[in-house]
């Protein structure tokens, strides 16, 4: 009866086990109204990321491989599907800001539940329900970011501005003042995934591209870079403008990056004094690329961003850098069978990927091939950019 | 000093503090959460309704009379007020859902510190402190039954359809089966307030009207009758309906009361099974005026129902009952100086007048005089009907 | 035979000619293009109301009452009802400026081929089918001036700014320059139709009203009288207006009557200087009421209006005069049978009554028991106000 | 004086010439009313593409080149002017279908005007003016298809369904019945527009992209392919689908290509049975993807499109072909100096590419190059695909 016990050294064991902690730590803060509360369609609230998570490992991993688990509340599979369109009928997006209950305690309650029945199951799992559990992991570390990402943009539409974290979880101070170029390589190189370790369906299959002379700054760009932008006028200069990110700017009135007042921007220790040496964040991607020409450069392709992430300092755990690449499926992609398929293909269209990862993203889950990607116009996340240039 | 003393028999004192009560028994069953969530613009959160009624103290008792009177926090400004433009800028209503912080305890807070400025301050207020402090008790007793009306509404979003009270809140069964008419006085008749009771400005002044022969039904609409009309196709014949109204039901694709569901209905116990004897609820005007219009009959005019409201049973703790009145000024009507004077006046446009009360409001607050008011579009009332018809 | 010919003074066919000539004649000046455009859901092209008065006729006299008629075009019953329910299905209100075609030509030659067969009829028609051509030409008469307010409307958005008539068919600059008050009746009062001439459905049936002392002025205001109000920041102060209009003032801008640019206004004549002296118009009901309340007076009810309007100088032919009441039924108000029953009744919801006429309102159609009615945001038609006073 | 005399031989003024005659001959059948209407803020009047086209050259040749040239009307640069934001303030486009006037007759002696002024200048023009002239002509053509597109969706609103022309410019019905495959170079091809013949800035620089092993159907997807796709469901299966597709599909209930009704569908020639064998049109970019992924194969990127472009039948003249890749700037792209930079590089956000040309596409206007591009929802174009797979 080996088999049956998990060996000490089961690392998707201790993965598990760190992951569904971590999210657990990142709400500890949070107060049951505070997790119960949706500030916009496009954020969700922290319970119901708490609790999506867990559905996921509920039904891809239990349900469908563990024949003896019974569900923790039959109703939760309704309420905390996000967008598996396979998994049947949903709560509506918008209205998840509207489930008071369950409580963030029962669904910590639901979490504790579905881990140990995840964690017994665990030594007699097969491969393909293992790749599922790791898969959920890396799930959870993407909305652990989304939990922070969110939270922070409920707590803005608050008068009273709550600080939700004492500790520093801001970008460093670290960018040089200037920036220097870092030449890229050119002709046919190899991108995205392929190997053994995890990588999300979207980052391959491993193929070729060819790569035309460019450089790329060995800097971000800074919040005092993007005062220069504003002193000079850019956001009322139709010229550097995209055409629909020009009527954006018009018709929502932006004017600074996502929460800026004065001398001031919100994050996650409420409202701060600005750091001019820190990365600019909360701006768009139709920002970043008024920016980058205003600047006369341009926003880097993936690509480019790829071949060269290696040398790039600050390419990790800043901010999140819009890259000029539309997200699109790569040559020979193929969505995986079942619900678990609608990870990442059907979201192709509309968006813009972004490279590397934000000191918000959960340490050891970006990848040098990781694609993240929002619609243009999206600002809550700590997104923001590095320039590129021809040559 | 003895004037500092509030006398034993303080009716006002008495009455305070009973008002402040209720808010806190009513809202004694909800979760912080619970207490956050706003399910509509229209709607407001519980928390908010009990932090609004305090902010009307400490604003138009406090501060206008009581000198020494610091504020709890001088932030709660900006976030409880509700639409008096007089006091400044107020925080958006369609984002009162958005406010996680403060929490339902510190609103609790808030709550005794301000009660216990003005029971402090009651033994030397002047008359017009002390009509202040009388109106915002009748104040806080229309927002005791908002709370019910908003949180039903709120939990009827949550699929899990929480049950809120589990004492009976809801109307009795005690309709009977067929109507009996009463004829009201016609000709010159009195109607609105005088004298020295409590009543809303928009209630007076008392003022002559000429009715014409009319007779009122001795009961309510029940479900049951309200079952005949959607049996009938009510709901899908426009000769029923008035213009708006037939394409609010079309655009909206109304079929029936609000939070019906087959045989069952949503309410402050939960869902549950629907009493065909009770009386129909959560109707719109529109609605009223359609099912009227196919019973033969007409909805009575406000001033017909306050003329024979002496004589109509079920007039008052049922359900509040649409009128075909629009909710205008009476001849004579003054609106007061100063920031209380928004009170009733600035909404005589686009709403119909109901009369009676319901389930839900607080015993004794209201009068024969009473003109409640919602668009002709709202549903989330405890609001139904009698018939009238002309002789 | 002689019962087949028209007597030389049929006076109803001498009603029907020269109603039917006189749309023609405000239709004269313009293009096929001017005459198809719909500027907005609520106005409707030239050519629609063309096309709507004579399809009026087609339907409820020829095809009801007049068995050999065939129908010009069995199409235009979809294209050319307005909202008759009892109709049957219809082409959406907002598309009308979609019909390029039929052209206006055609739709002349609709109008030959009804006025022909009318003519034809008439001798031998009922009292009913009489009784309707009559409807048909009050009906068509209002449909003159919407034709007139729609065209205006249009041209209006046009930067060209198109002038229409060259002929005056403005108000005159008669107005004195300060207003005396009007003493009305008080206590029972007879109001509303009654007796042998024309009358619409909702003017009757004529009842006893009780009214109350009050004034009312022997002016209308003026474009000067409005000037003041706009200098002294009525548009800008929230005290003066009704909830509602306050929120469609800040939303939609609203800072002058409709039209207003500088020192000019937009009218059938094109852009022109403001006379001072002549009466404002383009102005909603919001506006009027705040008006008033800054003038320290109030709008005039209906009844009081009516009850003067034999001493009011420029009761009729300067501009409609909102009044402060709501477009609701008369006691004893029955809806007629069949489709022309959704003549009026439908639309008593959400609609504020104008007394008098405007100079666009065709000659001798208005009446001292008129009751025009539009929401209390409209602007687009020939609206002004005169004000009145509690004694 | 020779050099004022025009060559008989100058293919510039040939080919000015034919190319105002072209739009002159495709509005000839429309009547004012038809030349004004304007059925969506996508499309616009075929009156404005007239004048449009024209005040590109009275703008950016007459105004910028020929200094004696006085201009015909100076407020019909605010009229006329598109989308070109360093020309100042211009007509909203929604509102283009307000423009009764000028008549259509109007805009034909504009378009004289500017025509003459044109063709008296060519002789004397530099460069930098014969290469507008040139670029001038190439924005007609495709505004000469836009004036179809845009006419046939007005009449498409009207109930009456106007034909327009009665000789056929639809596609022929030429498509074999089974898809035979065609394999497309692989690894490093030059795309792109090189060389001396005309070309739009977006079309190039040329350069190198790599391309995996694929094949690409030989014949377009035609409406019996797609009856075929509706029979099995493919409007109702969510997989199929991206996930802003099927919201779009839902929200506007879609469930056939644009104008289908039973076995018809609405064009040039007004409604007519749909021929099986035909190439399907009026379909977005969704369902073009959603089809492909139900056939099991996908959409050619542009680039596989164009290497393979000389091999496939029907490539230009039925309908544009929908491709998988998103409109963005190729290596090295950069934007033109002043106004006429605005043409296509601002418009790189949010739009697919489309290749090779329609049967409305003026004849030889279309290169093995050219990028067109629309919204991934955008239907009313003469829109079609083809398949393509992976080898």
């Amino acid at each position: 009866m080996a088999t049956r016990h998990r060996p000490a050294t089961d690392p998707l064991a201790d993965l598990f086990a760190a992951t569904r902690q971590h999210s657990l730590d990142l709400a500890a803060p949070l107060s049951d109204a505070d997790a119960t509360i949706q500030s916009m369609p496009d954020a969700s609230p922290a319970k119901w990321h708490l609790a999506h998570t867990t559905w996921f490992f509920e039904t891809f991993v239990l349900r469908d491989h563990v024949p003896v688990y019974a569900p923790f509340d039959p109703r939760y599979a309704y309420l905390f599907n996000s967008y598996y369109d396979a998994e049947g009928e949903r709560h509506a997006r918008p209205a998840r800001g509207m489930l008071s209950r369950p409580s963030v305690d029962e669904v910590r309650a639901y979490r504790m539940h579905v881990d140990a029945a995840v964690e017994a199951a665990l030594p007699d799992l097969n491969k393909a329900a293992r790749d599922l559990v790791e898969l959920g992991c890396h799930h959870e570390a993407q909305h652990q970011e989304l939990l922070v990402t969110d939270i922070v943009h409920a707590f803005a539409q608050n008068p009273l501005e709550p600080a939700l974290w004492t500790v520093s979880t801001s970008p460093a101070a670290s960018v040089p003042a200037t920036a220097g170029w870092i030449e890229g390589p050119t002709g046919r190189v190899e991108v995205g995934h392929a190997g053994s370790g995890f990588a999300f369906d979207c980052e391959g299959p491993r193929h070729s591209v060819w790569l035309h002379s460019h450089t790329i700054a060995d800097r971000l760009v800074t919040n005092g870079d993007w005062g220069a932008f504003i002193a000079d006028g850019g956001y009322g200069r139709p010229e550097l403008w995209l055409s629909d990110g020009w009527a954006w700017v018009r018709e929502d009135g932006i004017g600074a990056p996502l929460h800026w007042q004065g001398e001031t921007s919100f994050g996650p220790q409420g409202r701060r004094l600005r750091d001019p040496n820190a990365p600019v964040t909360h701006i768009s991607f139709y920002e970043a690329d008024a920016y980058a020409r205003w600047a006369g450069a341009r926003l880097p392709t993936e690509f480019e961003w790829e071949a060269s992430a290696a040398q790039l300092p600050d390419a990790f755990g800043q901010v999140w850098q819009w890259t000029s690449s539309a997200f699109l499926p790569y040559p020979g992609y193929r969505v995986a069978d079942g619900a678990v398929g609608e990870y990442n293909g059907k979201f192709m269209s509309g968006q813009m990927v972004l490279r590397g990862s934000s000191h918000a993203t959960p340490e050891g889950t970006s990848r040098i091939t990781t694609r993240n990607f929002f619609p243009p116009t999206a600002r809550w996340q700590f997104s923001g950019l590095r320039l590129a240039k021809d040559l």
